[in-house]
């Protein structure tokens, strides 16, 4: 295993002090229990939002904490959920006493600690839980996965939140969000976890994973490696499946690597993509392109789609000051 | 090799496809031959900044053309300097009469082209020459190589520009910050050119390269795998040896990934050498940490650090944007 670490007991928090350094205007870093949150706290009777997972994703949550978008993140140990108490203590130090939505990414660990903390919680509170993997059914017995198409439902209900929507209709629309959002992925090579060692899983050299997860979950088959065509039509076939957008319909286009892809390769599959929903009728009217909900050196991508309508591109549009993420101020 | 392209051809090509696509708002792409410019033309009466050179170090330079920061981008084919002809059909599509900034990284084949494209251009214009790597000694027979220091010579550089510098003061400060600039970077693995198919250079799986250059050019030496702490003292030793920064000198600290390395090691390496120059009593007011200066696939990262003074910090905080660099606007 070849990483620029220490060890793999210090990592994170090391690497949460560099980021709290290189951002000491925007966030602020809480070493216990771990959370970061925004250095100015939003003004009072704005729902606060919150959300958390495995590290390994960043920017994916730390980096999107700030003006217009969450107001706290709980980063656990690289792909372990965060625990309760993170979510409480992060909770307490942002609370505006207008609500907290918590924003969850569908994985067993991270919906049960943060059920946890929810009924833990003593002040109203509501969940988004983000579901818009494809790759596996509707009908999957533990649901979708939440993957890239959580940056966009943090986004979007940040900009509500900042716009004084209540905790019922943050609530309402980041479920709307998560219902029109799909996205699926594509790796070229497993990640290294550090704690492991060794790659999480086998892929042979001429193969690729199609419809992986973001933590290396095997997807829908592996497959011979072809051509950016091909693998773009996969994806977006199945995407096109899942959300059959109407013919006019005007979309938000999210190309996401997951970390060891140039960026020539994401515009590349951006490319072939935005072709792709034009054939179709369908009209890209936002894009966002480059490594947002990675896996740490995971070479591969994943396409997204979310479906807009003029409330939807308002609220994408309207300014955000994050680390990673960074609009209109 | 593993890549999400459909021939090394064409990848190029539809790589700007899709980068001219995805910010339409921005950035226009011109075909015959390749460059990129704004949409929006600066006004009349400023200078205009032209740079360019091998693709496959994105968002370098396409991605930092934009208003406060490069007026046009020139990309060659991967790692190959792009021709005169590039640089004088930019020039001719951005040029507002008060002269042309051509920041230029030092290799000798973009050194080569760009001088040709100036000796043809009819027009006041100079050069820029970048050469912040410090991993070669400073009177090596081709000079020292532009590496991650360009993006802050033109971030500063296109600031000044935007609010009237002259070319002679463009210049002149194009020089100054690269006279206070010094990078050094650290390779884990080799980066595969598309039309090369396999790794530049080989290196061993306990082995890394430090001081490498970013097209995976040798550097100072090999060396066993070590700790972070042990990689960002090696660095950053280098680059305080160049440029001795004095007690209480204002800095900008910038970490660069290389492509493949996840942002929690960027974020870990920039914690460890904010540490270091703290200790020195070097006071670190600036950070840019991220994905800026590529080598493809590159595993591995480098540190830059620019000496600032009021007016640098005043240049490096005005708004900018581009495709991938923006803030205040």
């Amino acid at each position: 295993m070849k990483k620029i670490i220490n060890g793999v007991e210090s990592l994170l928090e090391e690497s949460l002090n560099g980021f709290a350094k290189a951002h000491e205007d925007i966030i602020e870093f809480n070493h216990q229990p771990h959370f970061v949150s925004r250095k100015q706290k939003a003004e009072s009777g704005k729902v606060v939002l919150i959300s958390g997972g495995g590290s390994g994703h960043e920017p994916l949550h730390t980096g999107l904490v700030g003006k217009g978008m969450l107001d706290a993140a709980c980063p656990g140990q690289i792909f372990t959920s965060p625990t309760p108490d993170q979510m409480l203590a992060a909770a307490e130090a942002v609370d505006n006493s207008s609500g907290v939505l918590f924003i969850v990414k569908n994985y067993a660990g991270d919906v049960m600690n943060f059920e946890i903390a929810a009924e833990m919680l003593d002040c109203d509170h509501e969940t988004v839980l983000v579901c818009d993997d494809v790759s596996l059914p509707k009908d999957h017995s533990t649901g979708r996965r939440g993957v890239a198409g959580t940056l966009i439902v943090e986004k979007i209900v940040g900009a509500a939140a900042e716009a004084g929507a209540t905790l019922s209709e943050c609530k309402a629309l980041g479920d709307r969000v998560n219902n029109v959002t799909a996205s699926m992925g594509v790796a070229l090579t497993s990640c290294t976890v550090p704690a492991l060692g060794q790659p999480t899983f086998d892929i042979g050299a001429n193969e690729i994973e199609m419809g992986v997860g973001i933590h290396g979950e095997r997807g829908r088959e592996p497959m011979d490696l072809t051509s950016a065509s091909n693998i773009v039509d996969h994806l977006t076939n199945a995407i096109d499946q899942d959300l059959n957008p109407q013919q006019g319909q005007k979309v938000l286009l999210h190309i996401n690597g997951f970390g060891a892809t140039p960026l020539m390769e994401l515009y590349l599959m951006y490319d072939l993509a935005a072709h792709y929903w034009q054939q179709r009728g369908v009209e890209v009217v936002r894009s966002l392109v480059g490594n947002y909900t990675t896996s740490l050196d995971m070479a591969g991508a994943s396409i997204t789609l979310t479906l807009l309508d003029d409330e939807l591109i308002e609220l994408w549009d309207a300014p955000v000051h994050t680390a990673n993420l960074r609009w209109g101020c």
